[in-house]
C-alpha cells in the first residue's frame, strides 16, 4: 500500500542532503528515523543487524535485518564498484533505477521488488529483501529448477513493452516518460560502447580467451556482421518504442522454485521493444551452451532440454502476452482501433507483421549479447567459470559463431525452433 | 554576424512580459526599441511600413520596411489561424521553429532565412526578408524554373539530416536536442493524426472530392495498407533518429529563379533520416500529377519533364551529399571508424545499406502525404486549384493510387527510375 504512494512523489530524506555513502556501522543511524523501515524491520534502530552484500558490479547493497522482517538497501557509489574510482558513473542512476522499478511494478504487478523508499540525494533505494531467492544465473550453472520461468519472464517482457509503448500510452506521457530516460546517457553510453561496438575491434577494456583467437578474427573480418551490429546499435540508440530493463540477463533475475523476480533496471532507457526480449534469449543460450562443463553426462541431456523449454515457453508466452494485450489494451496513437476494428477489419495483420520486426530485432540483440559476453570487460559466470580452458574455449567458439550467425540471417529465422535449429548446430557435447 | 551570437541565447524583450497579439499599427511602438531591427530597417520606428502577409495556416506574419531594409516578424498565436480558436494550439511552437532554424542554418549554412531576434515569451521571430522570392508551390502551378532546385533540397535534407544525428554529433548533445523537441508534442500530434492516420477512416475534420469516393473506398479497404501506414507512424513516433523540418511541403520553400530558401519549420521534432525526404517527394510528384490542369498541351510535356529532373537531381543529391558526409563528417557514436576505416574495411557496405533504408522509408512517407493532402483536412493548391472538377477527380485518383502504390511496394522500388515509373503508369494526360 505505501509503496503506492511512494510511487508518485520523490521521498526527501530528513537528514543531510550531501550525498555520502552508507557503512555497515553508520546505516542504522542514517536511517533507523524512517517509518516505513521500522515497521518493516521492526524492533530498534541499533540492533538491526546490517550485512554488505554486493551486488557485483556497481553499487552499495546492504541487507538489513530487524526482529520482524528484513530488507535491502541498495545505494550507487559515483563509479564503477567493478573497476573503482578510475570510471566514474553518475549518481542518478539510482533515479532511473527507481522510475523504472516502479513502472515496471505497475506494468506487470509482482515482478520486481516493492519499493519502501527513495531518497534522490543519497541515491538510494530500499526495497523488500527477496528471502531465500537465487541469482537465476547461479541457479543455471548449479542446474537446478526454477517452475514457469519461462512463461513468467515473457509476460514481463510483453508486458512492460507493451504498456510502456504508445501502443497503450497516451503519447504524451510516452513522450514525457522518454525525456525523463534520455538523461541516463551514462549507463546508456556502457551499452552503447560495450555491448554493440567494443567486441568488434580492439578496445581498450576488451579481454578474451586466446583459445577462441581465430574466430575473433574471423568476426572482426566480416563487415557484414559489422554493419548488421551497427545497424542494431542505430535502433537501440534512437527507436524509442517502450521503456526496457535495459540488462535483462540472468544476473538480474532472482528465483526460488516458484518465485521470480526481476531486479537491477538502473540501465532504463527508452528502446526497441527485441531488446529485452534478446538478452534474455542469449543468457539463456549461453547457460545452454556452457551446460556441458557444469554436468555430468547423465544430466546433461535433460536439463539442457530443460533449458530449451524455457525458451520455448519464454517466447510462447511473449507472443501469447503480447496478442491478447493488443487486442485488449491497444490505446494509444498506433494501430487505433479506428482503421481497424471500427472498420471491421482484423488486427492481426499488423500485429503478425510486429511481431515478426520484434522477433527479428531480438534475434540481432541476442548475437551481440553472445559476443560481447565473451569478448569484451564484463563477462559471465556460465564461460568464466569453467576451469577447462580448452573446453572453455570449445564452448566459447561456440558460442560466438551462434552469435554471428543470429546476427547476420535473423531476417530467416523464422520462428524459435528455427532458433534452436541455429543454435544446436556447432553444438560441442562435452 | 549578429544572428550567430543570438543562436546561443535567448533574448528577452524589454517590454512587457505578457504575450500579447502584434498589431500592424502597434508594432513599430512595441518593436521599435530594437536595436538589431533599428539597424536593419534603418529610419524612425514611426516611419516604419508595417503590412500583414499571414502565411496561410498557423501564424500571424507581418513585413515590416524602412528606409534601408525590411524584415519579416513572425507571431505565433494561441490557436491555428486556418481553424479559429476552437482549435487551441501552444505558443511555443515559435520556440521549437526558432531552435530549428539556428539548427538549420549551422547544419547547411544559407538554407533558411536568418533569425534577427526571437522572443520566447511573444513567441515571436523577428528574420530576414526574402525579398522577391515566391512560394515553390505557386512557382510549380504557374508553370515557372528555379536553378538548381532538386540538387539545392538534396543538399538540405542531406546535411540536416546527417549533422543532426548520432553519425555526426556526439550522443548526449543529440539526446539533449531530442529531450528540446520531444516537447513539441502539439504539433507532433496534428502530424500524427492528420497525416498518418485520418485518411484511412471517416475522421471529423477530413474533406475530399465525391469524385475519388470509390478509390477511398478500396483505401479504406485495404489493411495491408493501413498495417503499412502505421509502422510508418510507429518511425515516426518512436525513431528519433535526426532533427526533422517536419513539414517539408512545396509550400515551406521559398524560391526566386536562382534562390532557394526553406521556411516554416515549427513542426521540427526527431524522426526518421527518410521523413524529410519523402515529403518533399511526394509534393513534387503532386505538382507534377496536377500538370494537366495547369499548362496548355504544347507546353506540358517539357514542364512535367522538368520536374521530373528536379526530382532525379534531389534524389541524386540527396545520396551524393549523404555519401561525403559519411566519408568526411562520420564522428558520432553509429558505424565508428574503429569497426571499419581503422581496419581497413570499407565503409561503403554499411552506407549503402543505410541510404536504402533511408529510400524506403521516403517512398512510404511520400505515399502517405500524397494521401492526406486529398483526403485531411489541409489539401494543397496544386489541386484545389482545379476548377474543372472531373479533370480534378481523375488527377486525385492517380494521386491516390500512385501513394498507396508506394507505401505497399516500397521494398521493391530500388531507385529513383523505378520511382518514376511508378508513378507514371497511371497517367492522366489532361
Amino acid at each position: 500500500m505505501l509503496s503506492l504512494v511512494l510511487q508518485r512523489k520523490f521521498v526527501i530524506m530528513e537528514g543531510p542532503q550531501t550525498y555520502e555513502p552508507l557503512t555497515p556501522e553508520g546505516l542504522a543511524s542514517r536511517l533507523g528515523g524512517l517509518e516505513v523501515l521500522r515497521k518493516c524491520l521492526g524492533g530498534v534502530a541499533d540492533q538491526w543487524q546490517v550485512e554488505e552484500i554486493g551486488d557485483g558490479n556497481l553499487n552499495l547493497v546492504f541487507l538489513v535485518r530487524g526482529t520482524k522482517g528484513a530488507a535491502i538497501v541498495k545505494q550507487a557509489l559515483p563509479y564503477i564498484r567493478l573497476v573503482g574510482d578510475s570510471w566514474p558513473l553518475p549518481l542518478n542512476r539510482a533515479f532511473f533505477e527507481y522510475h523504472a522499478l516502479i513502472r515496471q511494478a505497475e506494468r506487470d504487478p509482482g515482478s520486481v521488488p516493492e519499493v519502501l523508499y527513495f531518497d534522490e540525494n543519497q541515491a538510494m533505494i530500499v526495497m523488500e529483501f527477496l528471502d531465500d531467492h537465487a541469482i537465476l544465473r547461479s541457479i543455471l550453472i548449479a542446474g537446478a529448477h526454477v517452475n514457469n520461468l519461462g512463461t513468467r519472464l515473457g509476460q514481463f517482457i510483453a508486458r512492460t513493452a507493451f504498456r510502456g509503448s504508445d501502443l497503450a500510452l497516451p503519447i504524451v506521457e510516452r513522450k514525457s516518460d522518454t525525456k525523463l530516460f534520455l538523461d541516463n546517457h551514462a549507463l546508456c553510453n556502457i551499452t552503447e560502447s560495450l555491448v554493440f561496438t567494443d567486441p568488434y575491434h580492439d578496445a581498450e577494456l576488451n579481454h578474451h580467451n586466446p583459445a577462441v583467437d581465430g574466430v575473433v578474427t574471423d568476426l572482426r573480418q566480416n563487415i557484414k556482421l559489422k554493419a548488421e551490429a551497427q545497424a542494431l546499435l542505430t535502433k537501440f540508440v534512437a527507436h524509442s518504442e517502450t521503456m526496457l530493463h535495459g540488462d535483462l540477463h540472468t544476473g538480474s533475475v532472482m528465483c526460488t522454485e516458484d518465485s521470480i523476480r526481476v531486479i537491477d533496471p538502473e540501465f532504463a532507457t527508452y528502446g526497441p521493444m527485441g531488446f529485452d526480449l534478446g538478452m534474455m534469449l542469449a543468457n539463456l543460450i549461453m547457460a545452454y551452451i556452457s551446460q556441458p562443463a557444469h554436468r555430468n553426462s547423465k544430466d546433461l541431456a535433460s536439463y539442457q532440454d530443460w533449458i530449451l523449454d524455457v525458451i520455448k515457453d519464454l517466447v510462447s508466452a511473449f507472443n501469447e502476452e503480447f496478442s491478447v494485450l493488443w487486442l485488449s489494451e491497444r490505446r494509444g496513437v498506433l494501430f487505433p482501433h479506428s482503421l481497424f476494428e471500427d472498420q471491421q477489419h482484423d488486427s492481426s495483420l499488423p500485429l503478425q507483421a510486429k511481431q515478426r520486426e520484434i522477433w527479428e530485432d531480438a534475434l540481432g540483440f541476442c548475437g551481440i549479447e553472445m559476443h560481447r559476453r565473451i569478448l569484451t570487460l564484463a563477462h559471465n559466470a556460465d564461460f568464466e567459470s569453467i576451469e577447462d580452458a580448452t573446453l572453455r574455449g570449445e564452448l566459447e567458439a561456440q558460442n560466438l559463431k551462434v552469435g554471428a550467425r543470429l546476427i547476420i540471417e535473423r531476417q530467416s529465422i523464422e520462428d524459435v525452433d528455427a532458433f534452436l535449429a541455429a543454435i544446436q548446430i556447432t553444438k560441442v557435447t562435452g
